[in-house]
C-alpha cells in the first residue's frame, strides 16, 4: 500500500490570500463595491525595462534559428549571467563572491523551499514571526515540526537578536517581508557571529535588496565578516526587475560552507546544492537568463532603478499619509512594504478598508501571531491608484 | 551543529556525461580528432516552430506594457494552457482528463524529481534497468535506498512485466529513454491492473510521446482502463517542441488518485501535488506558457509534427545503417533513440566510434547494469551530420 508523506497533513492551511480573495468577492457581490484598488499581494505592476524586453526578443530569435539555438543549458545557470552577478551584485560592492558560487534558478521561492533538503530532518529551524510562510511550510512538509519563532515587534524594531536562539538554521529576510524592516550591519554581524560560533547556518533572503537606499544598510549578508562560512543568500529578479511572471533568481553558496555528517565529517554545501539542482532542476529558461543579463547593462541598471524609485515613492506616499492620519507606520523606506499599527484587529481593519474604501491590503495576522495588530500595504501599483487609495483611506479613517 | 542530509552521500556519482565529456576532450587534445559529431546527449538541435516563436515575441511585448503585463501567474499554470492540453492531448484521443488535473511546470525533470516528496520514506520504489537516473537519484536523496530493478533486455523486448514486482511505486517511461522501446496497451494494462490490485502507483513518464507513430501504441497511460485510480503522467515540451532551453512540461494527477495515511485514511494526491507546487514553485514563465499554448494551434501542431518527423527520419537512417552493418538495433521507430547491441563492452564501442569516427554516442552501461553491451544513438542532429556520422561509422565498423 502506498503510504503518504504524513508531514503534509501538519502544514497549516494558508488561508491568507484565499481568504482575502473570498472577502473581496463577497464584497463585490454585495452590490456596494466601487472599483477595487489592490495594495495587497506583493506583485509588481510596471512593465519590464526596455533593455530587458529587447534582450528577450533577441533571445527568442536565437531560438528561432539553428545557428544560435540554445537547448539544455547548464543547470547552474549560464556563465554570461553568473559572471555579471558576481561582478555587479558583489565585486562592485567589495564583496568576494565568485561566479561558481552563484546558482541561477527560476526564482527565490523555489530555492527558499528546496534548500532545506540538504539538511537532516532533525535540525532545528528558527524563523521570524511575522514570517513569509514558505520557510515554515517547506520545513514542516519535510518533517521539521518544532520551529522556533523569533518574535519581531516594535520593541525590537522588527529585527530579532540571536540571544537565546538555539536553532541550527535561521531564516532571515531583510528588507523584510512583511514588515519592511531593514537590519543594520551590526545586527547582521551578531547573527553571523552566532552562526560561526555554533556551526549554524543563516539562510538570508535578500529578495528586496534593490529597494535599499539608506547608506550603510547592508545589501548582502556577505558584507559581514565571516559570513562566507555560515550563510547562504538568495536573490530574486521578481521585485528588482519586475520578473514575477518571467521567473529568475539565484542562490549563493560559498565554497567554505559546510554541514556535518553524524561523525562530524564536513560536507560542502555548494557541492550538495549543485547536486540537488543538477538532479532535480534543468536550468532557468535561456530567454529568461538573457533578460536577466540585460538588467546588468548600463541602460538596464538605470531603467530598473527608475522603476524601483517609482515604487519607493509610492511607499513614501502611503507611509506619510498613514502617519498623518495618526497611525504608526514602519517600513516603506528601503522596502516596498509599509507595515501599519492599526491599533486593533488586523482583519477588522482589513474589512473596513475593503468595504468602505474599496482598497485591498493584507492583514498582519496572516503572517503569524506577532503580525496581529498590523496591516501590510504594498507599494506595487500605478501612481494614480496609490493616490486614489490614499484619498479613499483618508476619508474613512 | 548543522547536520547534513546523509542520504546525499549514498547517491552514485553520475559520471556518465562527465566521463563522456572527459573522453571527448582527451580525444580532441590528442591531435588526431577531426570534426566531432554529437549523437550522445538527447538534446534537440532544430529551431523552435515559427508559431511558437511568434507567440513568445507577443508575450514578451505583453510584458513590455502596463496593459497586458502578467506578474505572478497561478502556480498550477495558466488556464489558457491547461485547457488546450486537456482538449488536444487528451479529449481528442478520447481520454478523460480535466484541465484542473493538469499542473504545468518548468519541465518534466523537475516533476519527476519532486513527485516522490508526496510519499513516505518507507515506500518501496521500482525502476527499470537501464533507467533515466533521475528516478533513482531523487529517491536515494530522500532516503529510499532499497530500489527494485526491473531488468529490461532483448528477452522481454525492453518492457518489464509486473509479475513479482513488490514495490509500492513503479516508474515507467515509454517511449523509453534510453532503449527507445514502446509498450503495448496490453503491457501497460497489466501494470495498471497490478497497481489497482495492490493500491500501488505508476509514475508514467511520457516525455517522448510525440514520437509515437505506430497505430495502437498508447500515447498516455490513461488509455488503459482504471489508470485514473493508479497513475500519474508526466509530459514535456522539450522533445515535442524543442523546449529543452525554454523549459515547460506538465504533470497529470487525476482526482481519484490517493495515497494512504498509516491509519489507512486516503489522501488526495492531486491536493498534495497542488500544495507542493504552490508552496515550492511559482509557476512556469508566462512567456514560456504562451509559447507552449502555440504548439496547440493548427500551425503549431503541423510545424512541431514536421520537426518530429525530421528526427524520426534521422532515427530510421541510423537504425537501418547499423542493421545493415550487422548489428541488432532497437527503438528508433516511435522514438528518437536507437539502442544497439554492440556485442561487447559499451565503453569500448563508444571509444572506437569516438576515436576512429569522431562520433559521440552514449554507452549503455551509463544507464545501469542491464545497459551494458548496448549503446544509445540519438537522432537529434541535422540531416547532414547524421548522414556524415553514418558514413564514418560504416567505414570503421
Amino acid at each position: 500500500m502506498l503510504h503518504v508523506n504524513e508531514n503534509y497533513a501538519r502544514i497549516k492551511p494558508t488561508y491568507l490570500f484565499a481568504e482575502i480573495a473570498h472577502r473581496v468577492q463577497e464584497h463585490q457581490k454585495s452590490g456596494n463595491a466601487g472599483r477595487i484598488i489592490r495594495l495587497g499581494i506583493g506583485d509588481v505592476t510596471e512593465p519590464l525595462a526596455p533593455a530587458v524586453v529587447e534582450a528577450m526578443h533577441k533571445a527568442v530569435d536565437d531560438e528561432a534559428g539553428r545557428e544560435n539555438f540554445h537547448g539544455y543549458g547548464p543547470e547552474q545557470g549560464y556563465q554570461f549571467l553568473r559572471d555579471k552577478i558576481a561582478e555587479i551584485d558583489f565585486h562592485s560592492r567589495g564583496i568576494d563572491i565568485k561566479p561558481d558560487e552563484i546558482l541561477v534558478s527560476d526564482g527565490a521561492k523555489c530555492d527558499c523551499g528546496n534548500i532545506q533538503e540538504l539538511f537532516s530532518v532533525d535540525v532545528k529551524v528558527a524563523v521570524t514571526d511575522p514570517v513569509y510562510p514558505v520557510y515554515v511550510d517547506t520545513n514542516v512538509m519535510a518533517g521539521r515540526h518544532n520551529i522556533e519563532l523569533l518574535k519581531c515587534g516594535k520593541e525590537n524594531g522588527f529585527v530579532p537578536s540571536p540571544a537565546g536562539c538555539d536553532a541550527d538554521i535561521v531564516y532571515l529576510c531583510f528588507p523584510n517581508n512583511p514588515t519592511g524592516a531593514v537590519a543594520t550591519k551590526a545586527q547582521l554581524q551578531e547573527w553571523v557571529d552566532w552562526a560561526n560560533a555554533g556551526k549554524k547556518l543563516i539562510i538570508f533572503d535578500a529578495a528586496y535588496e534593490a529597494f535599499i537606499r539608506t547608506e550603510g544598510i547592508p545589501h548582502s549578508i556577505y558584507e559581514c565578516e565571516g559570513a562566507r562560512t555560515c550563510a547562504i543568500e538568495m536573490r530574486s529578479y521578481s521585485k528588482t526587475a519586475g520578473f514575477t511572471g518571467v521567473r529568475c533568481g539565484y542562490t549563493v553558496v560559498p565554497t567554505e560552507l559546510y554541514a556535518y555528517a553524524s561523525d562530524g565529517t564536513p560536507v560542502s554545501l555548494k557541492a550538495m546544492w549543485t547536486r540537488r539542482q543538477t538532479t532535480k532542476f534543468n536550468g532557468a529558461s535561456y530567454i529568461t537568463q538573457r533578460g536577466a543579463e540585460a538588467i546588468y547593462s548600463p541602460e538596464g541598471m538605470k531603467q530598473t532603478k527608475d522603476i524601483i524609485d517609482f515604487y519607493l515613492e509610492n511607499a513614501r506616499l502611503v507611509r506619510e499619509a498613514l502617519t498623518s492620519l495618526g497611525y504608526e507606520a514602519f517600513g516603506g523606506v528601503d522596502s516596498p512594504y509599509v507595515w501599519i499599527d492599526v491599533k486593533g484587529s488586523s482583519w477588522d481593519f482589513f474589512d473596513k478598508l475593503l468595504k468602505e474604501a474599496n482598497v485591498v491590503t493584507t492583514p498582519g495576522a496572516g503572517f503569524g501571531e506577532a503580525g496581529e495588530g498590523f496591516i501590510r500595504i504594498s507599494a506595487f501599483n500605478s501612481r494614480e491608484n496609490v493616490l486614489e487609495a490614499i484619498d479613499r483611506i483618508s476619508r474613512v479613517l
